[in-house]
């Protein structure tokens, strides 16, 4: 083979491969905004980009919101247009000039191609934006939405962000009734979005999904049709190296993580046994918000998540706000303005080191 | 004073001082597209840019296209906010972010001020977006649009530029009527938007308009309603440092002209005593369109236009491909093809030489 190493997310197969030290080079692992970064920053020289484009124009301004293989929008492949030597975008729906919306434009591009079929739509609807059935993660779900309104974060105007694991979808969902209940609107939800959020967005419920990752095809239709779904980039969310981003100014951000430990250290990577077996995302792009939230279950195939010291550290615990498991909620100590908030909720908040000692 | 010398436009007073000798440094005259260029290309370094924004959000995200000083849009600051060092947005409308569209992206910006206001937009509509009133002009005009039909380029589909000069008003006005006759339609019209050509698009003459500068408040509404009413910037239609722009496809583009010479060259900054009087705005940016016509009476103030050599060549004859006056229309020699197809026209092709020498 002629490729030397992978720069980016390496899971499942791929990252049991570069686990086991079967890559000739090394391995880098970038988030999506790091890897944002390294373009900008030159440290990351592309040659040549290949940017599929769901419909374009023969000048090469595309977007991922239409045609036959609409995908949403085309945010990852931003950075490739505007810094790849060679930008070609490959499309399988061809317009007349002008393509608009022009996610991608065309002066940033050099050739376009015509192919038969560049994608299979229904394909973006992963394993991943399932709902989950697990009672457990349910009842996790469920306590991290009453956190959320316990500590005061949902409030009129407030702003969240829930990626598209099976937890984090049926914590959206829990939130919506408790803010239907209490008649409150967001400003905006940043997603992954998906049909749940769509359905916010068109019941009044937020003002503006700011899409980073489209995840079903409700969230195509959303981004085609409503002028409140919006489409984001690297560069908009999660770029460090900039003049700012909209990460940062998150109220609460719900994520996974495949271990923590009792100084709130987190580890999104590897497992226990330090397979790298999950891809990044844009994980750590995302711990400056207001409040970071981990809803985890306290097991794992008989794995106990809560530890002495993560594997990888992958997010420092100054960064990790609350840990959420079945087995009750643990609040940072740092973050005594929340532990203040939620003293008289009725909640279960504890100890992390009590719940690790359960476990 | 402490301003060493001015890049851009200069004209009245200011082309008048600088045409003097009085400016201290260098004068360099810069098009909408050389701006961009020079800036990219980092041949001008702007240590700090102030970008009056009729709405802004706290993060700096901002759009001309509403708000009490809506202006439609802010082309002309991109490339200042991408590339200065210390970008500031100044706003009379402050709302919650995000604020949508982003025109300009906070990602980019430093700081927000908020001032009592920004700005009149009734003053947007200056004296050059009038409709000419002279009977010469009018019968130009016509005659440009009579041309533009009988070279075969208003066909369905097809896109032109025209400016907000009162002549070039006049002509997309007979233009229009030409096109509702022939039941043709315009893929495209590159403006300076207007009431004008609002009323094409909201008529369903054009898909889009593709806007680098919006002219009066009918042009600031489409824009906030359209989705067709799209804005652009420099960047994407006259940057010739980059990977290609919109000004090079349209099929006809309507220009200005101070002086032209029997060699097709032409003049748009000063006037035949050397004065530099008239901004350059994106007219050399236009002249790689497949058409470039120049519409102009053969005097102005009892001063022959039509001249042996220009006072200044701003454009040379090989990108001139007509001039148009109310003595005849006089091809350029290498347009073979114009000629050929516009033979039998019933028009009045004449060589310029001859109109030249009845002037």
């Amino acid at each position: 083979g002629v490729i030397h190493h992978i720069e980016g997310s390496l899971n499942g197969p791929l990252g049991n491969y570069a686990s086991d030290g079967k890559m000739k080079g090394l391995a880098v692992l970038r988030s999506h905004g790091g890897r944002w970064q390294a373009i900008q920053d030159g440290e990351v020289h592309i040659d040549i980009a290949i940017i599929a484009a769901p419909t374009a124009d023969p000048f090469g301004n595309c977007t991922g919101d239409r045609g036959p293989s609409a995908c949403g929008l085309l945010g990852f492949g931003l950075a490739d247009s505007l810094y790849a030597d060679h930008v070609v975008v490959v499309t399988d729906n061809l317009v007349d000039f002008p393509c608009v919306p022009w996610q991608i434009q065309g002066n940033n591009v050099d050739h376009v191609v015509v192919l038969d079929k560049v994608g299979e739509p229904e394909k973006i609807v992963s394993g991943t934006t399932q709902i989950t059935k697990s009672p457990d993660r349910l009842f996790i779900a469920e306590l991290t939405a009453k956190f959320v309104k316990a500590a005061g974060i949902m409030q009129d105007g407030f702003s969240f962000q829930a990626g598209a694991g099976g937890t984090a979808l049926a914590f959206a969902i829990y939130l919506r009734e408790l803010m239907k209940e209490a008649g409150v609107k967001a400003r905006f939800i940043r997603g992954g979005s998906t049909k749940y959020l769509v359905e916010m967005l068109e019941e009044g419920l937020t003002d503006f999904i700011l899409d980073g990752q489209t995840f079903d095809l409700e969230g195509v239709r959303s981004m085609r049709e409503n002028s409140g779904h919006i489409n984001t980039s690297p560069f908009t969310s999660y770029n460090w190296h900039g003049k700012g981003n909209f990460a940062s100014i998150l109220d609460a951000v719900v994520l996974g993580a495949t271990e923590v430990d009792i100084n709130f250290n987190a580890n999104v990577v590897t497992h226990s046994d330090g397979q790298m077996l999950h891809g990044i995302g844009g994980w750590q792009n995302c711990l400056f918000s207001k409040c970071t939230i981990l809803p985890i279950p306290s097991f794992r195939n008989r794995i106990p998540i809560i530890v002495d010291e993560v594997t990888t550290l992958v997010g420092p615990g100054e960064l990790i706000d609350v840990i959420i498991t079945e087995r009750g909620i643990a609040i940072n100590p740092k973050r005594e303005d929340l532990i203040k908030a939620t003293k008289k909720s009725g909640l279960p908040i504890r100890k992390i080191e009590e719940i690790k000692e359960e476990v």
